[in-house]
């Protein structure tokens, strides 16, 4: 297969960026370039700057000595065609237009402008990222939004329609250690849409995991056939925004889309394969699960380690959720009673801690890794109660996470809302090391089990589904 | 009305721990009565020691000098029939076992030990609360089950079946500034059970909302009746425990309880008035809502305050969790024309303040807070977007509070997950000086737009049908 034409336009050697003051949005991109350490010549453009941020400034495009591959362009959109014809003389492959006020306002005299954008651009074999959009973030090439994002590159390929909710989703990702190959925040889509970019991420090797924020499909004949071809290969986890009624009326204000009916978009998402998620609460619970975890087949969980009313309400959740809570298999009962265990006739799945307290973590999780009637297991962390003394090391040590991480692992860290409030400042940093200590093992940590849950039960749905297509 | 028989019994004058020594749970319950104040008299009781936390102590009950109203137990389960022997010689009224392992574990023997408790209690006029349960918190008198309880009273009346679950809710509500009137975890409900206490709750005089766990009930008729007279004066919040067959499975071990239909359940909890919740974190949000907030009784919000995104998929989680997001009342357009606004044309509701940033928080969100057609308004703030430099003061000083009070008003506090990260020490003060400055003002704070609408919505549709009800 030839490399995909987005492949060449988000590798570009050299860049300008249009409206490249230093207070200014432009040079924020430019700053990025420079955190990031872009590789390739950078030319910053302005008309009233000689240097900007140690780099010599042009006052236009048309003034920089060479050709140019791909420009930021934060412009106001009056300037825009000016721009376009600029950037024709110095054989520009693609312009990313910051830049908005355009369709999204509802006025037909920028409706009539993007148009004309698009034709122009077209004309000159210009590709179009937004406008309205904050652009690439591709760590591993030294582009992104703002110098504070991570130059670390990761798995995650993410096509975000909004830029508020990319910059949200990155660094709360980033916070629970997911790291990302390429993020495109497109906006208006009015060239290169969210059916371009999916291809591209798609057929890209560094994306194993694919997630969308998404209000609007300029095509969504080509966008299911492609999601199609892709869910075999990666998880593609899609959240919609523009659900209802006044949703849909936002996201013409926001960008220009047009939402369309949620029935046939249901419907065609499950057939398409694709994880579906409500928020981004969810649509990061769920990253979690793919990003850090081996896949399995069927849905029988194992849980531990919470008192009697976490362990009724966890069964709830996992039911709810689509888990099978299957009751503790008769192997495990019969070691306890071996062990001369005294409530091995009373203890079931989950296993409330607070009964069989007598048996310590390690025994029972162990026996649950290694028993194969359990397809995954949650374990439950409380280290708010009656915990003060302990570090993280003497919690963590209690359980066999070797063993328990053959199979999908995840970890319910209670928070009892304490590390927002921070009234127990030992409490709350005792939280963060063990959560952070979690991440560095590999395992994803929830702070509720209704969001381990929920999330489990996703992951496992689609490697079920993903399993039936492939034997069908 | 006379005063409902368990005010009596839970303002006792005398309280006799037994198994009272200074490290066992006896003596954590002695260190309540202590730390919280308790007024009356203290005895505790165990048969090796003369002093207890510099009380007497006295080896039996049958040696207390005086009569004793209320007995706090938390001797082995073998050890039972004796004390109420005892206890019938000293004219006890009460007795909460907190000593567990009878008909939960499901073993013959301790099924027939606790049916021979409740014929013996009974013979001796003396009611029992639990076994297997945490008891009674009751600040304002001086009953708690830790000394680390909070002594502050406040007007949630609370009964948990599940002593962690209630021990978790009561911990977490302090965090979000609720306070308690009395809650009960009654455990096994052997005798006083789920109605007994809802009755109470219901007349008493210092609770406003009541919140409920619940596994299984031991009258469903009784307690259905009492139910339907409660929700017109107060709203009860209801979180069910063993909703599936797992959970049912688990609700078995941990209280003995028999789960039933949840078919029957629902609709028998709809036409009773009252709230179900799914979660403890839903418990909690819509807990809070009915804490801070005034009733309204026409679901029209209004939403101020994020991006674009944020703004479609508020718009959407609103609506899914049944409130109605206008389109922006024609009289805001026209003022918002009439102050020269360039945007006023485009600007919807939600109000979507990345392209409304020259109206500034205030002017908007007090016309929200000012016209009729919205009945309550949930308003976002993000600590942690472009705001390093702002202390929690000048953010606060950007909306018009005591205007947006008026009506009930949600504050979505956006996390990124960072406050649990700890990874950005800064920004996680500046938003717990943010929550907690809100919580002082009586404004309940969410971290995510999902919570903040489905608290909502529940509070909402709670008055909408308490209305209802009230005007046909």
């Amino acid at each position: 297969m030839p490399p995909h034409p987005l492949q060449e336009i988000l590798q570009p050697k050299s860049i300008a960026v249009v409206g490249a003051s230093e207070t200014s949005e432009g040079g924020r991109y430019l700053s990025s370039l420079l955190k990031l350490g872009f590789k390739g010549q950078i030319y910053p453009v302005h008309p009233k700057h000689d240097i900007v941020l140690g780099l010599k400034c042009y006052p236009g495009v048309r003034d920089i000595p060479d050709d140019v591959d791909y420009v930021i362009a934060t412009i106001p959109s009056s300037l825009a065609l000016n721009l376009i014809d600029d950037c024709a003389v110095k054989h520009v492959k693609c312009i990313h237009f910051y830049t908005a006020r355009f369709s999204e306002t509802g006025r037909q005299d920028a409706i009539e402008l993007e148009k004309e954008i698009l034709r122009r651009a077209g004309k000159a074999g210009i590709r179009i990222i937004g406008p309205n959009g904050m652009g690439v973030y591709y760590p591993a090439w030294g582009l992104s939004w703002t110098p504070a994002m991570s130059s670390q590159p990761g798995s995650i390929g993410f096509l975000s329609q909004s830029g508020s909710v990319a910059f949200e989703i990155i660094e709360s990702a980033e916070v629970r250690g997911m790291h990302f190959s390429k993020a495109v925040s497109y906006g208006n889509a009015l060239d290169l849409n969210e059916s371009d970019y999916l291809e591209y991420l798609s057929q890209d090797a560094a994306t194993r995991l694919i997630i969308i924020y998404i209000e609007g499909v300029r095509d969504g004949k080509r966008f299911l056939q492609i999601l199609r071809r892709t869910t075999p290969k990666k998880p593609v986890i899609i959240l919609k925004g523009g659900r209802g009624q006044s949703g849909t009326r936002a996201t013409a204000s926001h960008t220009a889309s047009l939402a369309g009916s949620m029935t046939v978009w249901n419907t065609a998402m499950a057939q398409a394969g694709a994880v579906s998620v409500a928020h981004i609460e969810q649509l990061l619970d769920t990253a979690a699960a793919f990003y850090f975890l081996p896949p399995a087949y069927r849905n029988h969980v194992g849980v531990a380690g919470a008192g009697g009313g976490w362990s009724v309400m966890a069964a709830d959740l996992c039911e709810e959720a689509g888990l099978n809570v299957i009751p503790l298999p008769d192997a495990i009962r019969q070691a306890l009673k071996k062990a001369g265990n005294p409530v091995w006739d009373w203890v079931t799945n989950p296993v409330d801690f607070s009964i069989a307290v007598e048996l310590g973590p390690s025994f029972i999780t162990k026996m649950m890794a290694e028993n194969p009637d359990f397809d995954l297991n949650i374990v439950f962390l409380d280290p708010q109660r009656n915990r003060g003394a302990l570090s993280s090391d003497v919690i963590l040590n209690e359980f066999p996470w070797s063993d328990l991480q053959k199979k999908p692992l995840f970890v319910v860290l209670l928070d009892w809302g304490k590390t927002a409030a921070g009234t127990d400042l030992a409490g709350s940093e005792l939280y963060r090391d063990l959560r952070n200590k979690l991440i560095g093992m590999g395992i994803p940590a929830y702070p509720t089990v209704v969001r381990a849950a929920n999330a489990a039960g996703k992951m496992i749905n689609f490697y079920v589904d993903q399993n039936k297509n492939l034997t069908d």
